[in-house]
Order: C-alpha cells, then structure tokens, then sequence
C-alpha cells in the first residue's frame, strides 16, 4: 500500500490528454491527466466519469450548456452524454475516476485515443 | 448535472464519521467525512475504499505501519485490510470514493455504523 501524494505525481509526467493510473480499487481506476486545449465530443456507452480538477479550471462542455468546473470542484458525467473537456488554464490538471473498461476518448478513435495506459 | 464545489460542501455540514454522498457513479459513489478523533479498527470483506484529503491530516492506522495522509494526498485500502482513520487535525476533510454497497464500519457494528447515508 502506498500513499500518492497529486502534486507530486502531476510534476512526473508532461503528456497532455494521456491519464497515467494511479491506483486501482475494484474495478475502478484513478487517472491523472494534464489538458491543453480542447479534447475531441465523445460520450462513454457504459461508463460514467468523474473529473476532479486540482489545478486550473476545465470548461466541461455539454450539449445542454457549457459548466466550468475550477480547483477543488468535481463534476460527473453519466454515460451516454455526449463531452468534450477543455483546458481553461495553463496548466489544467483533472484526476479522474471511472470503470477501468473506459477509453478516453469514448466512442470516437482519434489520434489522441490511448488504450495502454502508463502508471504514475 | 452539478458539479460539486468540495470546499462549499463541506462548510454544508457538521457532523463527523457520517459520510454525505455527493455523486453516484455506475456502481461508486463520493462520499464526503469528517474525521474528528480516532475511528474503529475494521476491515471490508469486498470493497476497496479510496481516501483523498482534501483538508488537514490523516493517519491510516495499519497493522503493517500507519501512513501520515496530508491534504492533496490520497491512499487506497483494499478489501480485507484492518484499518483505523484518525483525525491529526482539525479539521480533517476527507473524499472517500468507494462502491456503494461500502458501510463506514466495515464488518464491526458500532455506534458509529451508518446504513442511511445522507447527501450533499
């Protein structure tokens, strides 16, 4: 068992849009990502999605209306609602906590989408 | 959709060791506790429990050596692991994301036992 301390583990990796695992429970999994600019409009069939931010604010945009969500706020996407998350700030740094089965980019294959994950 | 500002739901609440849930996700919830003294020792039989601090110190009692938890820290405990939470400060300001069917005691009955949680 070990303790993950968030500053320090964002500081250990530079890639944007590519959530390293940080730890594991059940079938869930906590993910670090760093975002630069706007992501591509996906949605997660199965999957819903919470995105703590801890550094920054991300606009979190929605059919139904745009809801920025700054530092120390979360918000959760239920599956099937069609997001894109942008980075408002420089950095924007998002942990994210979802079914281990989610890809990040959801139902949509782009070049940004990564299905082997690195470790933090 | 809402997002959750954790500072503002925290200020929305009192009591300690009584977990408020503040998001469903599949089959997770966030549950947001205060700590305040020193908690049960027990364990869960099939949930893992994530514990971020998001205000002041924890200890994570262990059989195997404590771990010091400070704010922007987080810890997972797997399932069958004894484990004792106490409150190194006041406050002490904890995010727990855990599956739902996760009771605060484990497999110990106390008073402190909560089956009806309430929400933020």
């Amino acid at each position: 068992m070990r303790k993950v301390n968030l500053a320090a583990a964002f500081d250990a990796f530079h890639d944007c849009w590519s959530p390293k695992v940080a730890g594991d429970l059940n079938d869930f999994q906590v993910k670090l990502v760093k975002l630069d600019g706007t992501f591509e409009w996906h949605h997660h069939d199965v999957e819903d999605e919470l995105f703590l931010v801890v550094a920054g604010t991300m606009r979190m945009g929605l059919r139904t209306g745009d809801i920025d969500v700054g530092t120390g706020e979360l918000i959760i996407v239920p599956h099937g609602t069609e997001h894109r998350p942008q980075a408002l700030t420089t950095p924007c740094h998002v942990v994210l906590l979802e079914p281990r089965s989610t890809v990040n980019t959801g139902n949509v294959d782009s070049a940004r989408t990564v299905r082997d994950l690195g470790r933090i």
